[in-house]
């Protein structure tokens, strides 16, 4: 299979990969490296990008912000961020990849834990993987030419603990690697409408 | 209690309206009618509702639009609807109304049961329903003085058939009345972080 994939730079980007490059041929795409240059807050980068990469069997989005701030601070303008960042620059590349996709193809996208367990500092993050949950479901349903969406839901990852870990108190991380199989059930198997949660 | 419900004129707004007002004192808020007015989608009209109100003891809204379309023509700007109104407008309001609220005071908003249960044309209300119900997980930890969120998430209501039977055939449709319950709980019971399903 032919596989973009988005983000595929950061800690869990690089863990796919791995996972599906030993068995397909990968595009990778980044903000600032890879074989083609995307910024999916714009949707007119994304289409440039698919103008450059043509067809696919596959796209694995392993991107997107939002901000982290306690409640108290959150304005506006940093719900903003998430969304335009993580949620909708996700969607857009499922709405735009759809016609770049082969009959059977498949849209893989990034959501995560907190939208099921919160922490602090993370409202724009649990608004977000859940809206992320919510549009694979929907869109799961309608999409034409046997084409299909899932999300993978990540745990905090064991390599972003040195960052991460005093938000992350008591959650059980896993390895990017085991992150990355979440990522080869929806290219390689069949289902769509999934959360592949690995918690 | 001094209840403040936004969307008092709709469907189970009106519901809601006929269960709380019955113990409580209620301040009716709507785009076009009411005792006072309010654009969800704009935050200094909900600013300007809440220096109108003053302090409250409950913020409930009913109130949000999202645009209902095939997968295949939603544009970034129909999912935009969406975002700005039903999702962001009961963000806004939450976040707004927490300076407005007295201690152990509650905020509800309005989710649906396609954040769960997709239909056609509904990936964008499956998406900003899912959203809302991520932000009220998130929310509900990070609220101060004993603050509450929660969420009552519909079935299609019984008096809404005439106009949306065609899109929710086999759905047990609820009676408006029965709805209004899920508001009830959360304003008059203890908990956060709910998700109140009426299905």
């Amino acid at each position: 299979m032919k596989v973009l994939l988005v983000g595929a730079h950061g800690v869990i980007g690089s863990a796919v990969a791995r996972e599906l490059g030993a068995r397909h041929t990968l595009v990778r795409a980044g903000r600032s490296q890879g074989d083609v240059k995307v910024d999916i807050t714009d949707s007119a980068s994304i289409r440039r990008m698919f103008e450059q990469v043509g067809r696919v069997d596959a796209v694995v989005s392993a991107a997107g912000n939002v901000h982290f701030a306690p409640l108290e601070d959150m304005t506006e303008q940093h719900f903003d961020i998430g969304l335009r960042d993580k949620l909708m620059g996700q969607v857009n590349l499922a709405m735009i990849g759809r016609a770049w996709l082969n009959d059977g193809g498949s849209i893989t996208v990034t959501g995560g834990i907190l939208a099921e367990q919160p922490i602090r500092n993370g409202s724009s993050a649990s608004l977000v993987n859940s809206a992320l949950e919510g549009f694979v479901r929907g869109a799961a349903i309608e999409l034409p030419r046997g084409l299909r969406i899932n999300l993978v839901s990540p745990n905090v990852v064991q390599e972003s603990l040195p960052q991460l870990a005093p938000f992350f108190r008591g959650f059980e991380a896993v390895p990017a690697a085991r992150v990355a199989l979440g990522y080869s059930r929806s290219v390689e198997g069949h289902q769509t409408g999934q959360i592949y949660r690995v918690f």
